[in-house]
């Protein structure tokens, strides 16, 4: 399985991502289908299949990009959600909410917000500031 | 504001609930609006506005409570969300899915379930007894 995982991968280095923290037990990077600009993954490096299953305290790395994406992004509110069924190694989004962002009470999947590569690495940069 | 919170009263006892899980540092209680059985949420017993800002491991009672509803439910999917803008005192959504339970890639806020004050209580038990 952790030789398919491609969180794995991307926590290995052998695929690209938009990092915007890393730790011991976590990495956090850009999801590269935003909900909203700053959408952010949070995932332990060791793979575990479902976010309940994570050994590390998950609350830590999650505070503190949370308080980042709310500095950079002059917004109170950052929304979160667990799924599981997407890719198989555990991951908690996080997404910073805006008036008029296109949303309703809860977060929208299919509401993707494209950004180049270039407005990918700002908005990472723009986060990375305020940790 | 904690004079008048929804959250604190149920912490303190005053306004009733339907209790799953209980520590030093964390509640945990059916919604009252659930949009599956077993919907319920994890509230740090101090008062915090955000989940970003709750010192305590968050980590542990969520995964805890989740474990727990897996077996309930004999699901192996618990989703998991966080808003924030429902009742201003920090609080995790955990839900359980199931096959067809009407609701989209992720949870339908719209779609609550109905049931009784006796299936509620009955809903508790089942899950307080794989705690």
């Amino acid at each position: 399985m952790m030789d398919t995982c491609k969180f794995c991968k991307i926590v290995k280095g052998e695929i690209p991502c938009y990092k915007i923290f890393e730790d011991k037990d976590f990495l956090s990077f850009l999801d590269i289908r935003p909900t909203n600009q700053g959408h952010l993954l949070v995932i332990p490096k060791k793979h575990y299949r479902w976010v309940w299953d994570v050994q590390e305290n998950y609350s830590l790395p999650c505070n503190k990009v949370a308080q980042a994406l709310k500095k950079a992004f002059h917004t109170d509110y950052v929304v979160s959600f667990v799924m599981g069924d997407e890719v198989h190694h555990a991951h908690i989004h996080l997404v910073p909410r805006f008036k008029d962002d296109g949303h309703g009470g809860l977060i929208n999947l299919k509401n993707i917000k494209q950004f180049s590569a270039e407005e990918m690495k700002g908005i990472a940069e723009k986060i990375k500031k305020y940790l």
